[in-house]
């Protein structure tokens, strides 16, 4: 028996990965998705790449029965599945959000850094985050999973080890993140267009992004304490990935190659390097897979991690697929599996 | 029972390339790759997108049994399988040769356009041209297959309807097509440098380029009559894909779009776009599609036809994966079903 | 004394272009720039690259002054300047338009082609075509110049000679060309992004595109006779460059290269390569020049002429520079001197 | 009366950028460039974009009379300057050079980075760093010029004023830099080749860069005391373009905005943009600037700067320009006025 699944808002680039991956997946039925602005309109039409494997057209949100799905994503922007997604959930659908409306437990400070009134806190309290490598076992029994950010997951899953073993000062970490264009959105926004984003490299959001929080809060929950940090992204010219470049000062000396090594022996979607490599963004490249490196440069205390995941599969639509596998108990790398397109 | 394939020259990109497809491939066992210059490295280190994938070595090719293979395929530069592959010919073993020494049945040609004299051209009468849509029937009994050039097959699909029909001067076709960068290969020369060949754009071997004399025989095969031919390949700022732009002149009026459907409806990696349409590389991108549009622009008389592949999949690694499979009975389709990538 | 310039619509990539351009000319005084939606906006501060060079303000086009300008750039979409430029012309001004307003001369044409009704087809009779290589008496006289288009300049200089010269069959002329992707402008679209364009190639307009009618017209002036072409641009990953690949078949024999070089021996901004040669699109980045090189492959009848401009140079701002200079008796070459950016 | 320059070492990206700005400088006549593999081509047959503006052919070094020249740059592979520039200065030429070979004051500190004995320690002493920034004065005098490396300029100019004026923690900075390809040279390498890095992002040298020594010296001679420094190279899909992302705890509150300002407010080439900005590198490309933004964020201690160079220009020849400028008296920004080539 195949789960039932539907997407809201399939028209962006976590929306045709999702279908690109789900298309792939033994045992999955996509039953629906859909669009306002494209209702009528062949997926395969707006997305060739999906010709011959996808045969649905994008639906009315007003007149698509998502309650009788298993399960519903939402890759829309942030905003809309806090309105959305309730009524599902009441109906026992299960939801997983791509967006940011369920990340963050403190409303107040998820108000403040999204610019709008939470639709539905009470979801928020009983929101699980989705990020498998920490929370495993609560996404198993989860309604509601919150996917989590792109750089939050290739930030987090870099400083993980370190966090959770204590030994940096948690006080001034600094998260030196450089991103592809795809992560801003398929929107059509002058600052994404090729003749603005080629050939060019800028940092953006260094006063305040909206990862910012989500990071931190997650840090702090792995430390059980408060946690700063500095985070500096920036927009470089590829399609698809994310280096995080992460610096932390430690307090002791230790084994950090097998420190890393040992926390992560089991993860099936996070490879550590051997020592002295350093991963390239190509190496992950249209896969689930995060692949760090660790360094202690100069027999310096700065100790330097190195983390690269594409943005769009562990960092979107990957991750939530392996959040949909652990909720419904199929092995975790179902429909995953794909090795990443080099060169 | 899985079959035993061995890799002869694996560091290159259709090397790399057929490393994904394969390991991938629920029949198939990769037993060896062979690397002179490279013999005792790790597959997965010179290309971490393949760690915790392929296990295998590069192994010196003086000492690697390739004999016990059910096949073996050359993944080497121009010049190579025609020493190496005879041997294991002999030995019963079959091969398919991903560089052009046994695509062209003129010898002399060969020699001309190659510049070496060819030290097998008893095999090379025996070779099968490894087009599935024109040799599936020979392909699948084939001892020894020539994988087609990358252009050529782009040039020769687009062309196959046409020229099978009849219904174009034969004299006059030009096919304007334009390659991604990794067509040059993974070879250290300073056109191939990303400072050179990014942002930039230009035509290369107007006077000349080996492909032509491929493409010529190929399309002169279809017609049964020899065929004039333009061809202008151009270096294009792409990792992946080719794109060519084809030109002839009808003879008389015909439903071009419905002569294209007809002839590849039962193709499995054909797929002709409505009336009206432009493929883009990426709809193939990373699989082993070719994807074609048909257009008689402003009611004149020439026909435009657009044909796109990846050129290390369909244009190289894809297709003699296909060819495998038909050679050895499988499902033509098998280990090649991936999505494109898109973004 | 200095030109007094305005620059009506600066805020797309002909507008910065312009600005570049202009800033470093010796004998121009730029006294205004217009943007309906930037009014009050530092130009520097949108374009960074000009800080401590332009220290001008976006105006409001309503209150801006235009009238006290001896020379007026309409930097603008299509459909403005025939709207605006008019009062300007009237008041004595010259005037040249980078948009198509005032570039075809049948009125009809033109509307079917933009699809609006012009507005002001008195000024399109008395409009010179602002090609300098062809018309260079006429704009030197002229109060009111239409800018050709980016691929028009490219096609028409490249099949020049062979127009006049009357040497080809001019009922099947092809021009296959390949431009970057800030031809597009500077505009909010989807099909623009980086994450759509970027490692992507792709033919568009193929039914037909509105610089046809441009080039067409052209070519039929220069030939005396009307010429059936076949026109197909693609979208290539660069920001600047146009690289058109044009075909012509030749009535007889006659030595092209040295036509070539005879035809525009005195042009200081079209340099035929030596024989054999490619022209790459980087060759002529960031300047005024239009390289060309000419083949005649195989022996064949089919002659290849290679044309490469920079979009926003010679396909667009520098041009206007160009025909600026010749229409106030200046040094042709006066500000255009940059040498091309390579790498 | 012109300064009579000879360029040994013309065939990398360095030297056609010296030739690009050195053509365009109204008072300087180039006399001699010299290549041992290309001795005899024409400057513009392998570069193009030079044809029209450079009529020299590469000369062999051996019967190359450079002891005619004014001043002669050096833009060889490292190790070579060191062998050849002493004759040229004891016949009293000027030198600068664009390698590394006079940079590193400390001569084993050098042997050990660059893996080879010194050839001539003694003119290391007598050499002038030349970031002018800082040395000015001196490069006025100088006979020999190390040209400073293309990070060590980012960097440098980026801590400057923190560092001139002791605000921050000098034991822990962190310079987390970013590259564009061309910094590795015109040289046939297979990492650099665009299959490789196009669409890609990595870290390279983590453990240890060259780069980090000459940094290092910088900074400490400016503090007056030894730095600690964690430097972190990675490459990024730009042709030119270095960004590099600064990072310094604070000692105590300061206006850092109006530091910076002040600071350079009388240098030509650096430009401190308004609180609250991002610079990027095409801002700067093919120009001599260099910008910087200041940010405190989030009222934390780690201050981050951002600063943005050409590498080819500000972080090679331009600074070459700009110092030979100074060393013979002329004014300082002659030759490198051009604007930044943007989109």
């Amino acid at each position: 028996m195949k789960i039932k699944v539907g997407i809201v808002g399939g028209t962006g680039y976590t929306g045709v990965e999702l279908l690109r991956l789900l298309a792939q997946h033994s045992t999955v039925e996509i039953v629906a998705i859909t669009s306002r602005g494209d209702a009528g309109v062949a997926v395969s039409g707006m997305f060739p790449s999906l010709r011959g494997r996808v045969d649905l057209r994008f639906e009315d949100p007003a007149s698509c029965n998502l309650k009788a799905c298993d399960l519903v994503f939402f890759a829309t922007p942030n905003g809309v599945a806090m309105q959305q997604a309730p009524a599902l959930l009441d109906a026992g659908v299960r939801v997983i959000d791509l967006a940011a409306d369920f990340r963050i437990r403190d409303v107040p400070v998820w108000e403040q850094w999204y610019g709008m009134p939470h639709a539905s806190p009470e979801w928020v309290a009983q929101a699980v985050y989705g990020l498998p490598e920490i929370n495993r076992a609560a996404i198993g029994e989860a309604q509601l999973v919150a996917n989590p950010g792109c750089y939050p997951t290739a930030v987090q899953l870099g400083f993980l080890p370190l966090v959770e073993a204590g030994l940096v000062d948690l006080d001034h970490l600094i998260a030196d993140a450089k991103s592809g264009v795809s992560g801003a959105g398929r929107k059509a926004e002058i600052s994404s267009l090729f003749a603005e984003a080629s050939d060019n490299f800028k940092a953006y959001g260094v006063p305040g992004h909206r990862h910012l929080p989500e990071i931190r809060q997650g840090l702090s929950r792995i430390a059980g304490a408060g946690v700063g940090l500095t985070f500096v992204p920036h927009l470089t010219p590829l399609i698809r990935g994310i280096h995080a470049t992460l610096y932390a000062r430690i307090k002791e000396a230790a084994d950090f190659q097998s420190l890393y090594e040992k926390r992560f022996a089991d993860e099936p979607f996070v490879d550590v390097l051997p020592a002295q490599s350093h991963p390239d963004t190509r190496s992950v490249r249209a896969s689930n897979s995060c692949r760090i490196a660790v360094h202690l440069p100069q027999g310096g205390d700065t100790l330097v991690v190195l983390s690269v995941i594409d943005n769009l599969v562990k960092g979107a639509a990957g991750q939530a697929v392996q959040n949909m596998n652990i909720m419904f108990g199929l092995s975790e790398a179902e429909g995953l599996w794909q090795i990443p397109v080099l060169p």
